[in-house]
């Protein structure tokens, strides 16, 4: 009688880890399909797992995969702006940044499927959570600004600088990511600051603003 | 025995001005209503014709008149940008973007729901019909700044502002159209000029065309 050949050596993982690694998963699915093309059962395979471990994990199949996907990836991304309120402002926009921008790079066109959801069929929902994603960002910016009560002109700015840092990471995606890293993030932080100031112009709130960050950093 | 009662007096339109009837009345519904809830027959009523009539112009249904609809949108936004090669740069983007904001203004929330689709069954194809007039919007930008060959940095610049531009639109839209028309397009064309600043300090390319906005009209 020779010895058991040994089984598979999954790796014991807690409910979390496991869970979270079949998200990983199905992010880098994403980032080579549509989201309605990717099946538990890739994610199974993607994963070295057995199927019935997946449906284990999403009973409810691939829409709950996706927005499981999604609801991990815009937790991930709201704690990018989580910084310490303290110290100049500019390193601590550039910190955030930093946060934001390794999420892009580690998760690569997956990133680029999340933002734009594709076809599948819970579209309202799913929008729904990016948009917390955005409104989050715009949030802690106001507080970083030492904003309570922002304007219209300063809401608008900041609101569509946060659009603006997405369509540039999609593009910075889209462009084998050129330039280079550090070299955007810099790039969008100045860009900020640009377009507050074109907006202090007319509003007396954002001047105060640029008028802090002036003197804050320099 | 009495007159015959008058019909009632429809206008007579070309199959051209009732088609793009149709389409207003349904940009209109948009405006208040996810496109997958519009249905034909609430079309008829909006425009006031019988629903036959609809279903001949639109027999593929709500599918079909959703993206006639979002193609009339698209047609008429990629004709804001083209605008004469005469003349200082910095009018010739504020014309443009007068168009574009005239058209918003117009179609209102309709806008909004024509660029976020919601959860009608084509998404990829209404997505690429949206992708386009960006696209459009970015080569005509090209050619107004005289660059035959955009590298990296001022194609991301003007991407991203290009975007900038439609989360403002959305913005203005959601805020009750605050700040006023005039001021949100010439903020605009501010925020154009000082984010290719910005790159213009990283990027010859880019600090040419600054240079040449600064000679051409000051």
């Amino acid at each position: 009688m020779t010895p058991a050949a040994p089984t598979p050596a999954y790796r014991r993982l807690s409910v979390e880890e496991r869970r979270s690694q079949l998200l990983d998963a199905a992010l880098g699915l994403f980032a080579h399909r549509a989201p309605e093309d990717v099946s538990l059962d890739d994610v199974a395979e993607a994963a070295g797992v057995s199927r019935p471990l997946v449906y284990r994990y999403f009973p409810g199949g691939k829409q709950q995969l996706y927005e499981a996907a999604l609801r991990s990836a815009a937790e991930e991304l709201r704690l990018c702006f989580d910084e310490p309120h303290e110290g100049p402002l500019r390193p601590r926009l550039s910190r955030a940044l930093d946060r934001y921008l390794t999420f892009v790079d580690q998760h690569d066109a997956g990133f680029s499927a999340l933002l734009q959801g594709g076809s599948v069929v819970e579209t309202s929902r799913t929008t729904a959570m990016v948009d917390g994603v955005r409104r989050a960002a715009a949030v802690h910016i106001m507080r970083h600004l030492g904003v309570g009560d922002p304007g219209p002109r300063l809401r608008m700015t900041v609101r569509t600088w946060i659009t603006a840092v997405e369509a540039a990471s999609l593009i910075w995606l889209d462009e084998d990511k050129q330039p280079p890293f550090g070299e955007l993030r810099d790039w969008l932080v100045e860009q900020f600051v640009a377009v507050l100031s074109v907006t202090a112009a007319r509003d007396p709130q954002t001047a105060s603003v640029v008028a802090a960050l002036a003197s804050a950093d320099g």
